[in-house]
């Protein structure tokens, strides 16, 4: 078992007492802050888990957590932890399985706003490469705004195997790319058991992962007047294509 | 004409000496660092420009930007300036104008990120309110990766009042809203002349921003398993708004 690390932030700190509250070892809430309505929602939840609970001063919880954004909120806790490799089987056997495959995504931010999308759109399981991928740290829990704690994520040792089996059982593979025999991601059938890949902002794909892909796909961007090939943030790339899966699926299911 | 400042980063360096390098007064470069390609197309463009280029140490080019993440390079400049709000006349006569107004977007992180898509999307003009909106900073730069020196950004005083101009050009104006009257956006047409505005996380629009709305769009959301009313970051929902428009317009092209 790895060792605890500290926790911070109104809503990653609300998530892991909601979804493990076993692994709360002990909570620190900044003097005068008790009384905020989401810091006293926080202390209601510790007590009725019998957490126990220490005023601390603001400068302590910066540096108990290492940042500034602690929010007044600071959990000692056990770490996230990935889901079992096995789950994949299960959601794959689903119909409308959406999975999102972030390779190399190993800035923490991004990996913490992609899962923050990720559970606001719908995807079952995220799943990464064991290696040059964030962990799952505490910041990643607080970009994240608690989605961490609720996303299966799930990592693997060969990515290209998993992507054989995930195919395998059914699940079509897109990758995002540049490349010039990529399709715009609109003409692509995202209704039913998709797995969608995302490169890093730097790299892209690796090769491998790209030859796993049944299809590839691009964001169109627009020509602009100044002629530069202008990249998007992957983070922000992750949101439009989750939101294209996201249409189409409204669309399909007649709900628009 | 307000006070230099310290600008940094490879990309918004770049962008800084591309489009305005009579702005740049001097750049420092890290020692060591003088050889990589990109740096080197920088000491490049400086030296064309009659800029003087002082060598320095790491630690030094943190202390003078104020963020280890100068990459090497760091320019004392002057700031950056908001673009005339008589662009918006010019710009509201054109067939398929596309605006985007952020209200009350504070956080230069997802002020930078905003516009670095806004380039990348085609949008022609960023209009933001001159309060309570994040101001034209070294960081909001960095951050875009040098959108913030191409894309023309307007601040106005009576952000109601700008909106009732371009209304009366013909700019359709898009609201962005959790509001139970309003339609999914990928339902509304987005191909004309059309302004879109995004409130910020907490609070959404202002009441009388939101009143000046001629309709109102909110982007779908998937219900998930956990029940919880998942937000999303205000720079991923521009991204998937701005998607969107562009994915109607390919569309609307006959590009595909």
């Amino acid at each position: 078992m790895a060792k605890p690390s500290y926790f911070y932030g109104i809503h990653a700190i609300d998530a892991l007492l909601k979804y493990r509250p076993l692994d709360a070892l002990s909570l620190f809430v900044q003097q005068g802050r008790e009384g905020d309505s989401h810091v006293k929602d926080i202390i209601d939840q510790a007590q009725q888990n019998g957490i126990s609970i220490q005023p601390t001063q603001k400068d302590k919880l910066t540096q108990l957590c290492g940042s500034p954004q602690h929010q007044g909120v600071v959990v000692h806790g056990r770490p996230l932890s990935f889901a079992d490799e096995a789950l994949l089987d299960t959601l794959s056997a689903q119909d409308h399985c959406l999975l999102l495959v972030l390779d190399q995504i190993t800035d923490a931010h991004n990996f913490g706003a992609c899962l923050r999308t990720a559970v606001a759109m719908g995807v079952d399981a995220v799943i990464c490469p064991k290696h040059h991928a964030a962990s799952l740290t505490p910041t990643v829990a607080k970009v994240s705004v608690g989605a961490a704690e609720m996303m299966p994520i799930i990592s693997v040792t060969n990515l290209a195997r998993t992507l054989a089996q995930i195919k395998s059982a059914g699940v079509f593979v897109f990758g995002t790319a540049l490349d010039a025999t990529a399709k715009p991601i609109h003409a692509a059938d995202l209704t039913g058991k998709t797995a969608i890949i995302m490169g890093s902002e730097g790299e892209g794909m690796r090769r491998l992962t790209l030859e796993s892909c049944d299809e590839l796909v691009y964001i169109p961007m627009s020509g602009n007047e100044h002629g530069n090939l202008q990249s998007l943030n992957v983070s922000v790339a992750t949101g439009m294509a989750l939101y294209e899966v996201n249409r189409q699926r409204t669309l399909a299911a007649g709900q628009v």
